[in-house]
């Protein structure tokens, strides 16, 4: 069985002015990666109603998981849940297990939830609610949209209640090969390889470090014999090449 | 008239699986909304010719410019130009003038460019060609996408070259105020400064610095006066919830 997909939905106008260098994308990959499901498109979109509402509905039907991060919170600009709500044509409420979550959350600062704070109780009609123990108001899911926050630890968190969840695949394992010479030196025998083994995907990376020149090649799969072969070949490469 | 619209298409295996965290969306966004081109959307997708080509005609298509950066390079896994190409309907073949530029680069080594080098010549026809005072290797234009390296160093240098020859938009003004209170606190009044004022975006963005946990709220727009005057409500605002 193929590994289940992943798209990646970053809604913030703060990461496309360059105010904010987005990091929720990197960590996702990261962990999406060691669980065997593929993460195969990231969008990074303005906080528009409409933008979010079309993207949603483009990668809800192209992969089997859409992660957003993102326009979750108590202000004006915190439009996700709406817009969740509109892509799925279903109504959105405060809840009273949200609003329980929060209560729980300002009682441990010794407080109770301000009216602004319980809109992030309004959930989506018939989602289920995401754990977050830094902040307390909780993301939530629906259907394979899982809506998380942009803060990074709370995206984390987020994160940790929901992966182990979800359906993992079979771990993508990724091996590398540290060549000390140009890309173009390994690109012959390197095409060759890649084209003899298909079920494997090769990557090639120029670095500079200090005073060397050189080049990583990442492989990637899923079949050990396969990966083991590949690093044989790619070291007699490497001793050819030096 | 309307600022110039762009969109950046981040071409990369590498991105998806987490092996690399992106940092060209970062600086492209930094230096876009400084010459006043509003970057409205990012697009990360993988090493794979049709997934490019069906992005690149959703982008082109829906913004002023578009941006990729990786996927250009001596290997089998360097499939951006030809994807180009496929895109616009276009031939693409080695050009004289992309080859004189990997000779000299190559003379700066005292070496000639190896048949690999020269795949990065490959040019498809029509484009306007990228300086990259860096390794020599060129991007490229075509029509409204502009193509250029995923190594950061060499993606600075193309859009160094290329940003002082496109069309400046009116660079919209950023400018913050930081409350020390919590985001809920600040977001009845900000809701009302910001549907009074359409002309300007206000986003808000929780931080904990320390022991301080906060919300700064960043305006945005071209208008000085109308960001004036937002700012001084801004501080009034915060005096009253201090």
């Amino acid at each position: 069985m193929p590994n289940p997909t992943a798209a990646m939905l970053v809604i913030g106008d703060e990461i496309l002015s360059g105010r904010t260098r987005d990091a929720n994308a990197y960590h996702l990959a990261g962990q999406l990666t060691a669980v065997g499901i593929d993460l195969r498109e990231v969008r990074v979109v303005p906080d528009d109603h409409d933008v979010i509402v079309g993207a949603l509905h483009a990668l809800r039907d192209g992969y089997t998981h859409v992660f957003t991060s993102g326009g979750i919170g108590p202000t004006h600009d915190d439009i996700a849940a709406d817009a969740v709500a509109a892509a799925f044509g279903v109504g959105i409420a405060v809840r009273d297990d949200a609003r329980a979550l929060l209560e729980e959350a300002a009682a441990r600062r010794g407080t109770v939830p301000s009216p602004e704070q319980l809109r992030m109780a309004r959930i989506p009609d018939g989602a289920t609610l995401i754990a977050n123990d830094v902040s307390g108001a909780p993301g939530f899911s629906l259907g394979n949209v899982h809506v998380m926050a942009g803060v990074p630890s709370i995206f984390r968190a987020m994160l940790d209640a929901l992966l182990p969840g979800l359906q993992a695949g079979v771990p993508r394992e990724s091996r590398e090969v540290r060549f000390e010479v140009g890309e173009s030196r390994v690109a012959g025998p390197l095409r060759e390889l890649a084209e003899r083994t298909p079920a494997l995907s090769f990557g090639s990376y120029p670095f500079s470090d200090g005073q060397v020149r050189g080049t990583t090649v990442v492989v990637r799969g899923t079949d050990a014999t396969l990966l083991d072969d590949a690093i044989a070949r790619l070291e007699e490469i490497r001793r050819a090449v030096s």
